[in-house]
């Protein structure tokens, strides 16, 4: 939970000014999201999300998503649609921060996760995939392969403070997955933070995927390797196999996998918990007394690795 | 800001169907509200706000509390109403805890004060006062004289490490504003928390009150010397007597002042001060690491109440 900056009333009145969306009647931080400051915003219109980035954000990275957004809801994505000023602008300042105001979308996050939510994640997630085709602008994953070296490095040291000889596994299998990492598989823009909290769901339908914050350009098999971390394990540590089938074989009823992808999700899904699993490290590591966001478990990814490591084909994810 | 208790979207809408308020399209928690857990609700209907009490609230003071808004909204005090469930009753469990739903009010609550706001402030709480006086349930207050001695004995040994020589000066004013406590002036139902985050304005009115989770029995004046130090000091600790003559005039056109009320009032500033100094002092000391709420400075009252201390009579706050 999370608000990092105060916005007040009279600034923000100032600066809807420049919008074309009503009279504000009140606004409320939202204690969701950990990266950026949320505000919920009713105007005598409408609802709108107003989101201040916070440093962990780029602002150079911030006309990509937001361009994003744009197309991706032209393109029929229940996602945020980006709200322009009276200028044109989507991207402004508030409080010294980049600011945007985003449509509002209706629906809950599923706590309680059912195979038929991983269908419909798997049935949304193919036709973002497909959508984001004809956007114009890229940008790289800093968080992929080539990311993890360096943020294990910043781990290493203490890693074993955390649990007995984590840092001599991590090191060794972040030297298989530099040598095996897949290159060649079909890639284009994912979401890569695809967890519960960004998807909703509203009468039995995905009603919005929400938080492109870390959408970037990378192999579209490595977001499902994402999103089997995130959706497919229970609490207790153990796999759901048929969350994983739903998720699967939605997402290639419109999106068909190729030969390589599939021989290639193992290796994805343990690429993807080894990315969580050093984030939450080094967030753990150098988690600042006091911060505002309590740390997430690094452990729950070296387990949910550990499954990747022992599973011998894609058929572990009930896939013929 | 704070969200204490998850609530899934299964619980909820289990939950909802006790009441007849429309369908759930969105709930989010909301980072504003230090004792308790809020959820903004929206139904297809209207917008709400779910309520968890969190522990430092006691489920037996609840009946007054939603009794005293249910009331007050009734004699036309703009205040959150409880909403009932279809069997009547508006307190209820969720999640283990207590839980009550109540109407959601339009407005922002002003970061920037002006004499305006307070003056709006001075006419509603008289209303507020006077309409609390047909309310049949009572609540003794525990933050008042009587119970800000066990507080300081809390704290005593530690305080000096605050500000060296706070002890001493802190038992030295308790001492004085027992002796000196005032027993007769006029009485009834206060808020006890009219901080400016807890009063909305909108449109150049007062639209709403909230957060009576203090509200108790006590001196009418004694609401008068809380908002006297919540509202009328400037960041810098300047004293506003502008602000201060706008509330209390606009006061007492609604309801005038005892002569007896009048003289009490640099008392029953001071005595404000002190019950915020000692509260904010205790958090302080007795902080848990990893709180997820910043605790408030202590000095910041006892810079207010060296204030009080220094006047020669209430004409310090702008009365003639």
């Amino acid at each position: 939970m999370a608000v990092y900056t105060e916005v007040s009333d009279d600034e923000l009145r100032a600066f809807l000014a420049e919008y074309d969306i009503g009279e504000l009647i009140s606004y409320k931080g939202i204690a969701e999201g950990v990266e950026n400051s949320n505000y919920l915003l009713q105007t005598d219109r409408d609802t709108y999300i107003l989101t201040l980035y916070e440093k962990r954000v780029a602002p150079d990275d911030l006309p990509f998503f937001l361009g994003l957004m744009d197309h991706l809801a032209a393109q029929g994505t229940a996602c945020p649609t980006p709200i322009h000023g009276r200028d044109g602008d989507a991207l402004r300042k508030l409080c010294g921060r980049p600011v945007a105001i985003v449509s509002f979308l209706k629906g809950m996050w599923p706590r309680r996760i059912t195979p038929r939510h991983c269908g419909l994640l798997g049935e949304a997630m193919a036709r973002m995939h497909i959508a984001g085709q004809s956007f114009a602008m890229t940008r790289p994953n800093n968080l992929s392969v080539a990311g993890w070296r360096p943020l294990f490095e910043a781990c290493a040291e203490r890693a074993d403070t955390i649990q007995p000889g984590l840092a001599a596994e991590l090191g060794a299998e972040l030297d298989g997955l530099e040598s095996h990492w897949p290159r060649d598989l079909p890639a284009g823009v994912i979401h890569a933070d695809l967890f519960p909290d960004n998807v909703f769901f509203l009468d039995g339908r995905l009603s919005g995927i929400i938080d492109f914050y870390f959408a970037c350009n990378d192999l579209f098999a490595y977001d499902l390797g994402i999103c089997i971390n995130a959706w497919c394990f229970e609490a207790d540590g153990s796999f759901n196999i048929t969350k994983a089938r739903h998720m699967l074989s939605a997402y290639r009823k419109e999106r068909p996998f190729s030969a390589q992808e599939l021989e290639a999700l193992p290796l994805l899904a343990r690429g993807s918990a080894m990315r969580f699993l050093l984030t939450r490290l080094y967030d753990r590591l150098h988690h600042p007394d006091g911060a505002l966001v309590k740390p997430k478990d690094p452990l729950e990814y070296l387990r949910k690795l550990h499954f990747h490591q022992s599973v011998r084909g894609p058929d572990a994810y009930g896939l013929e």
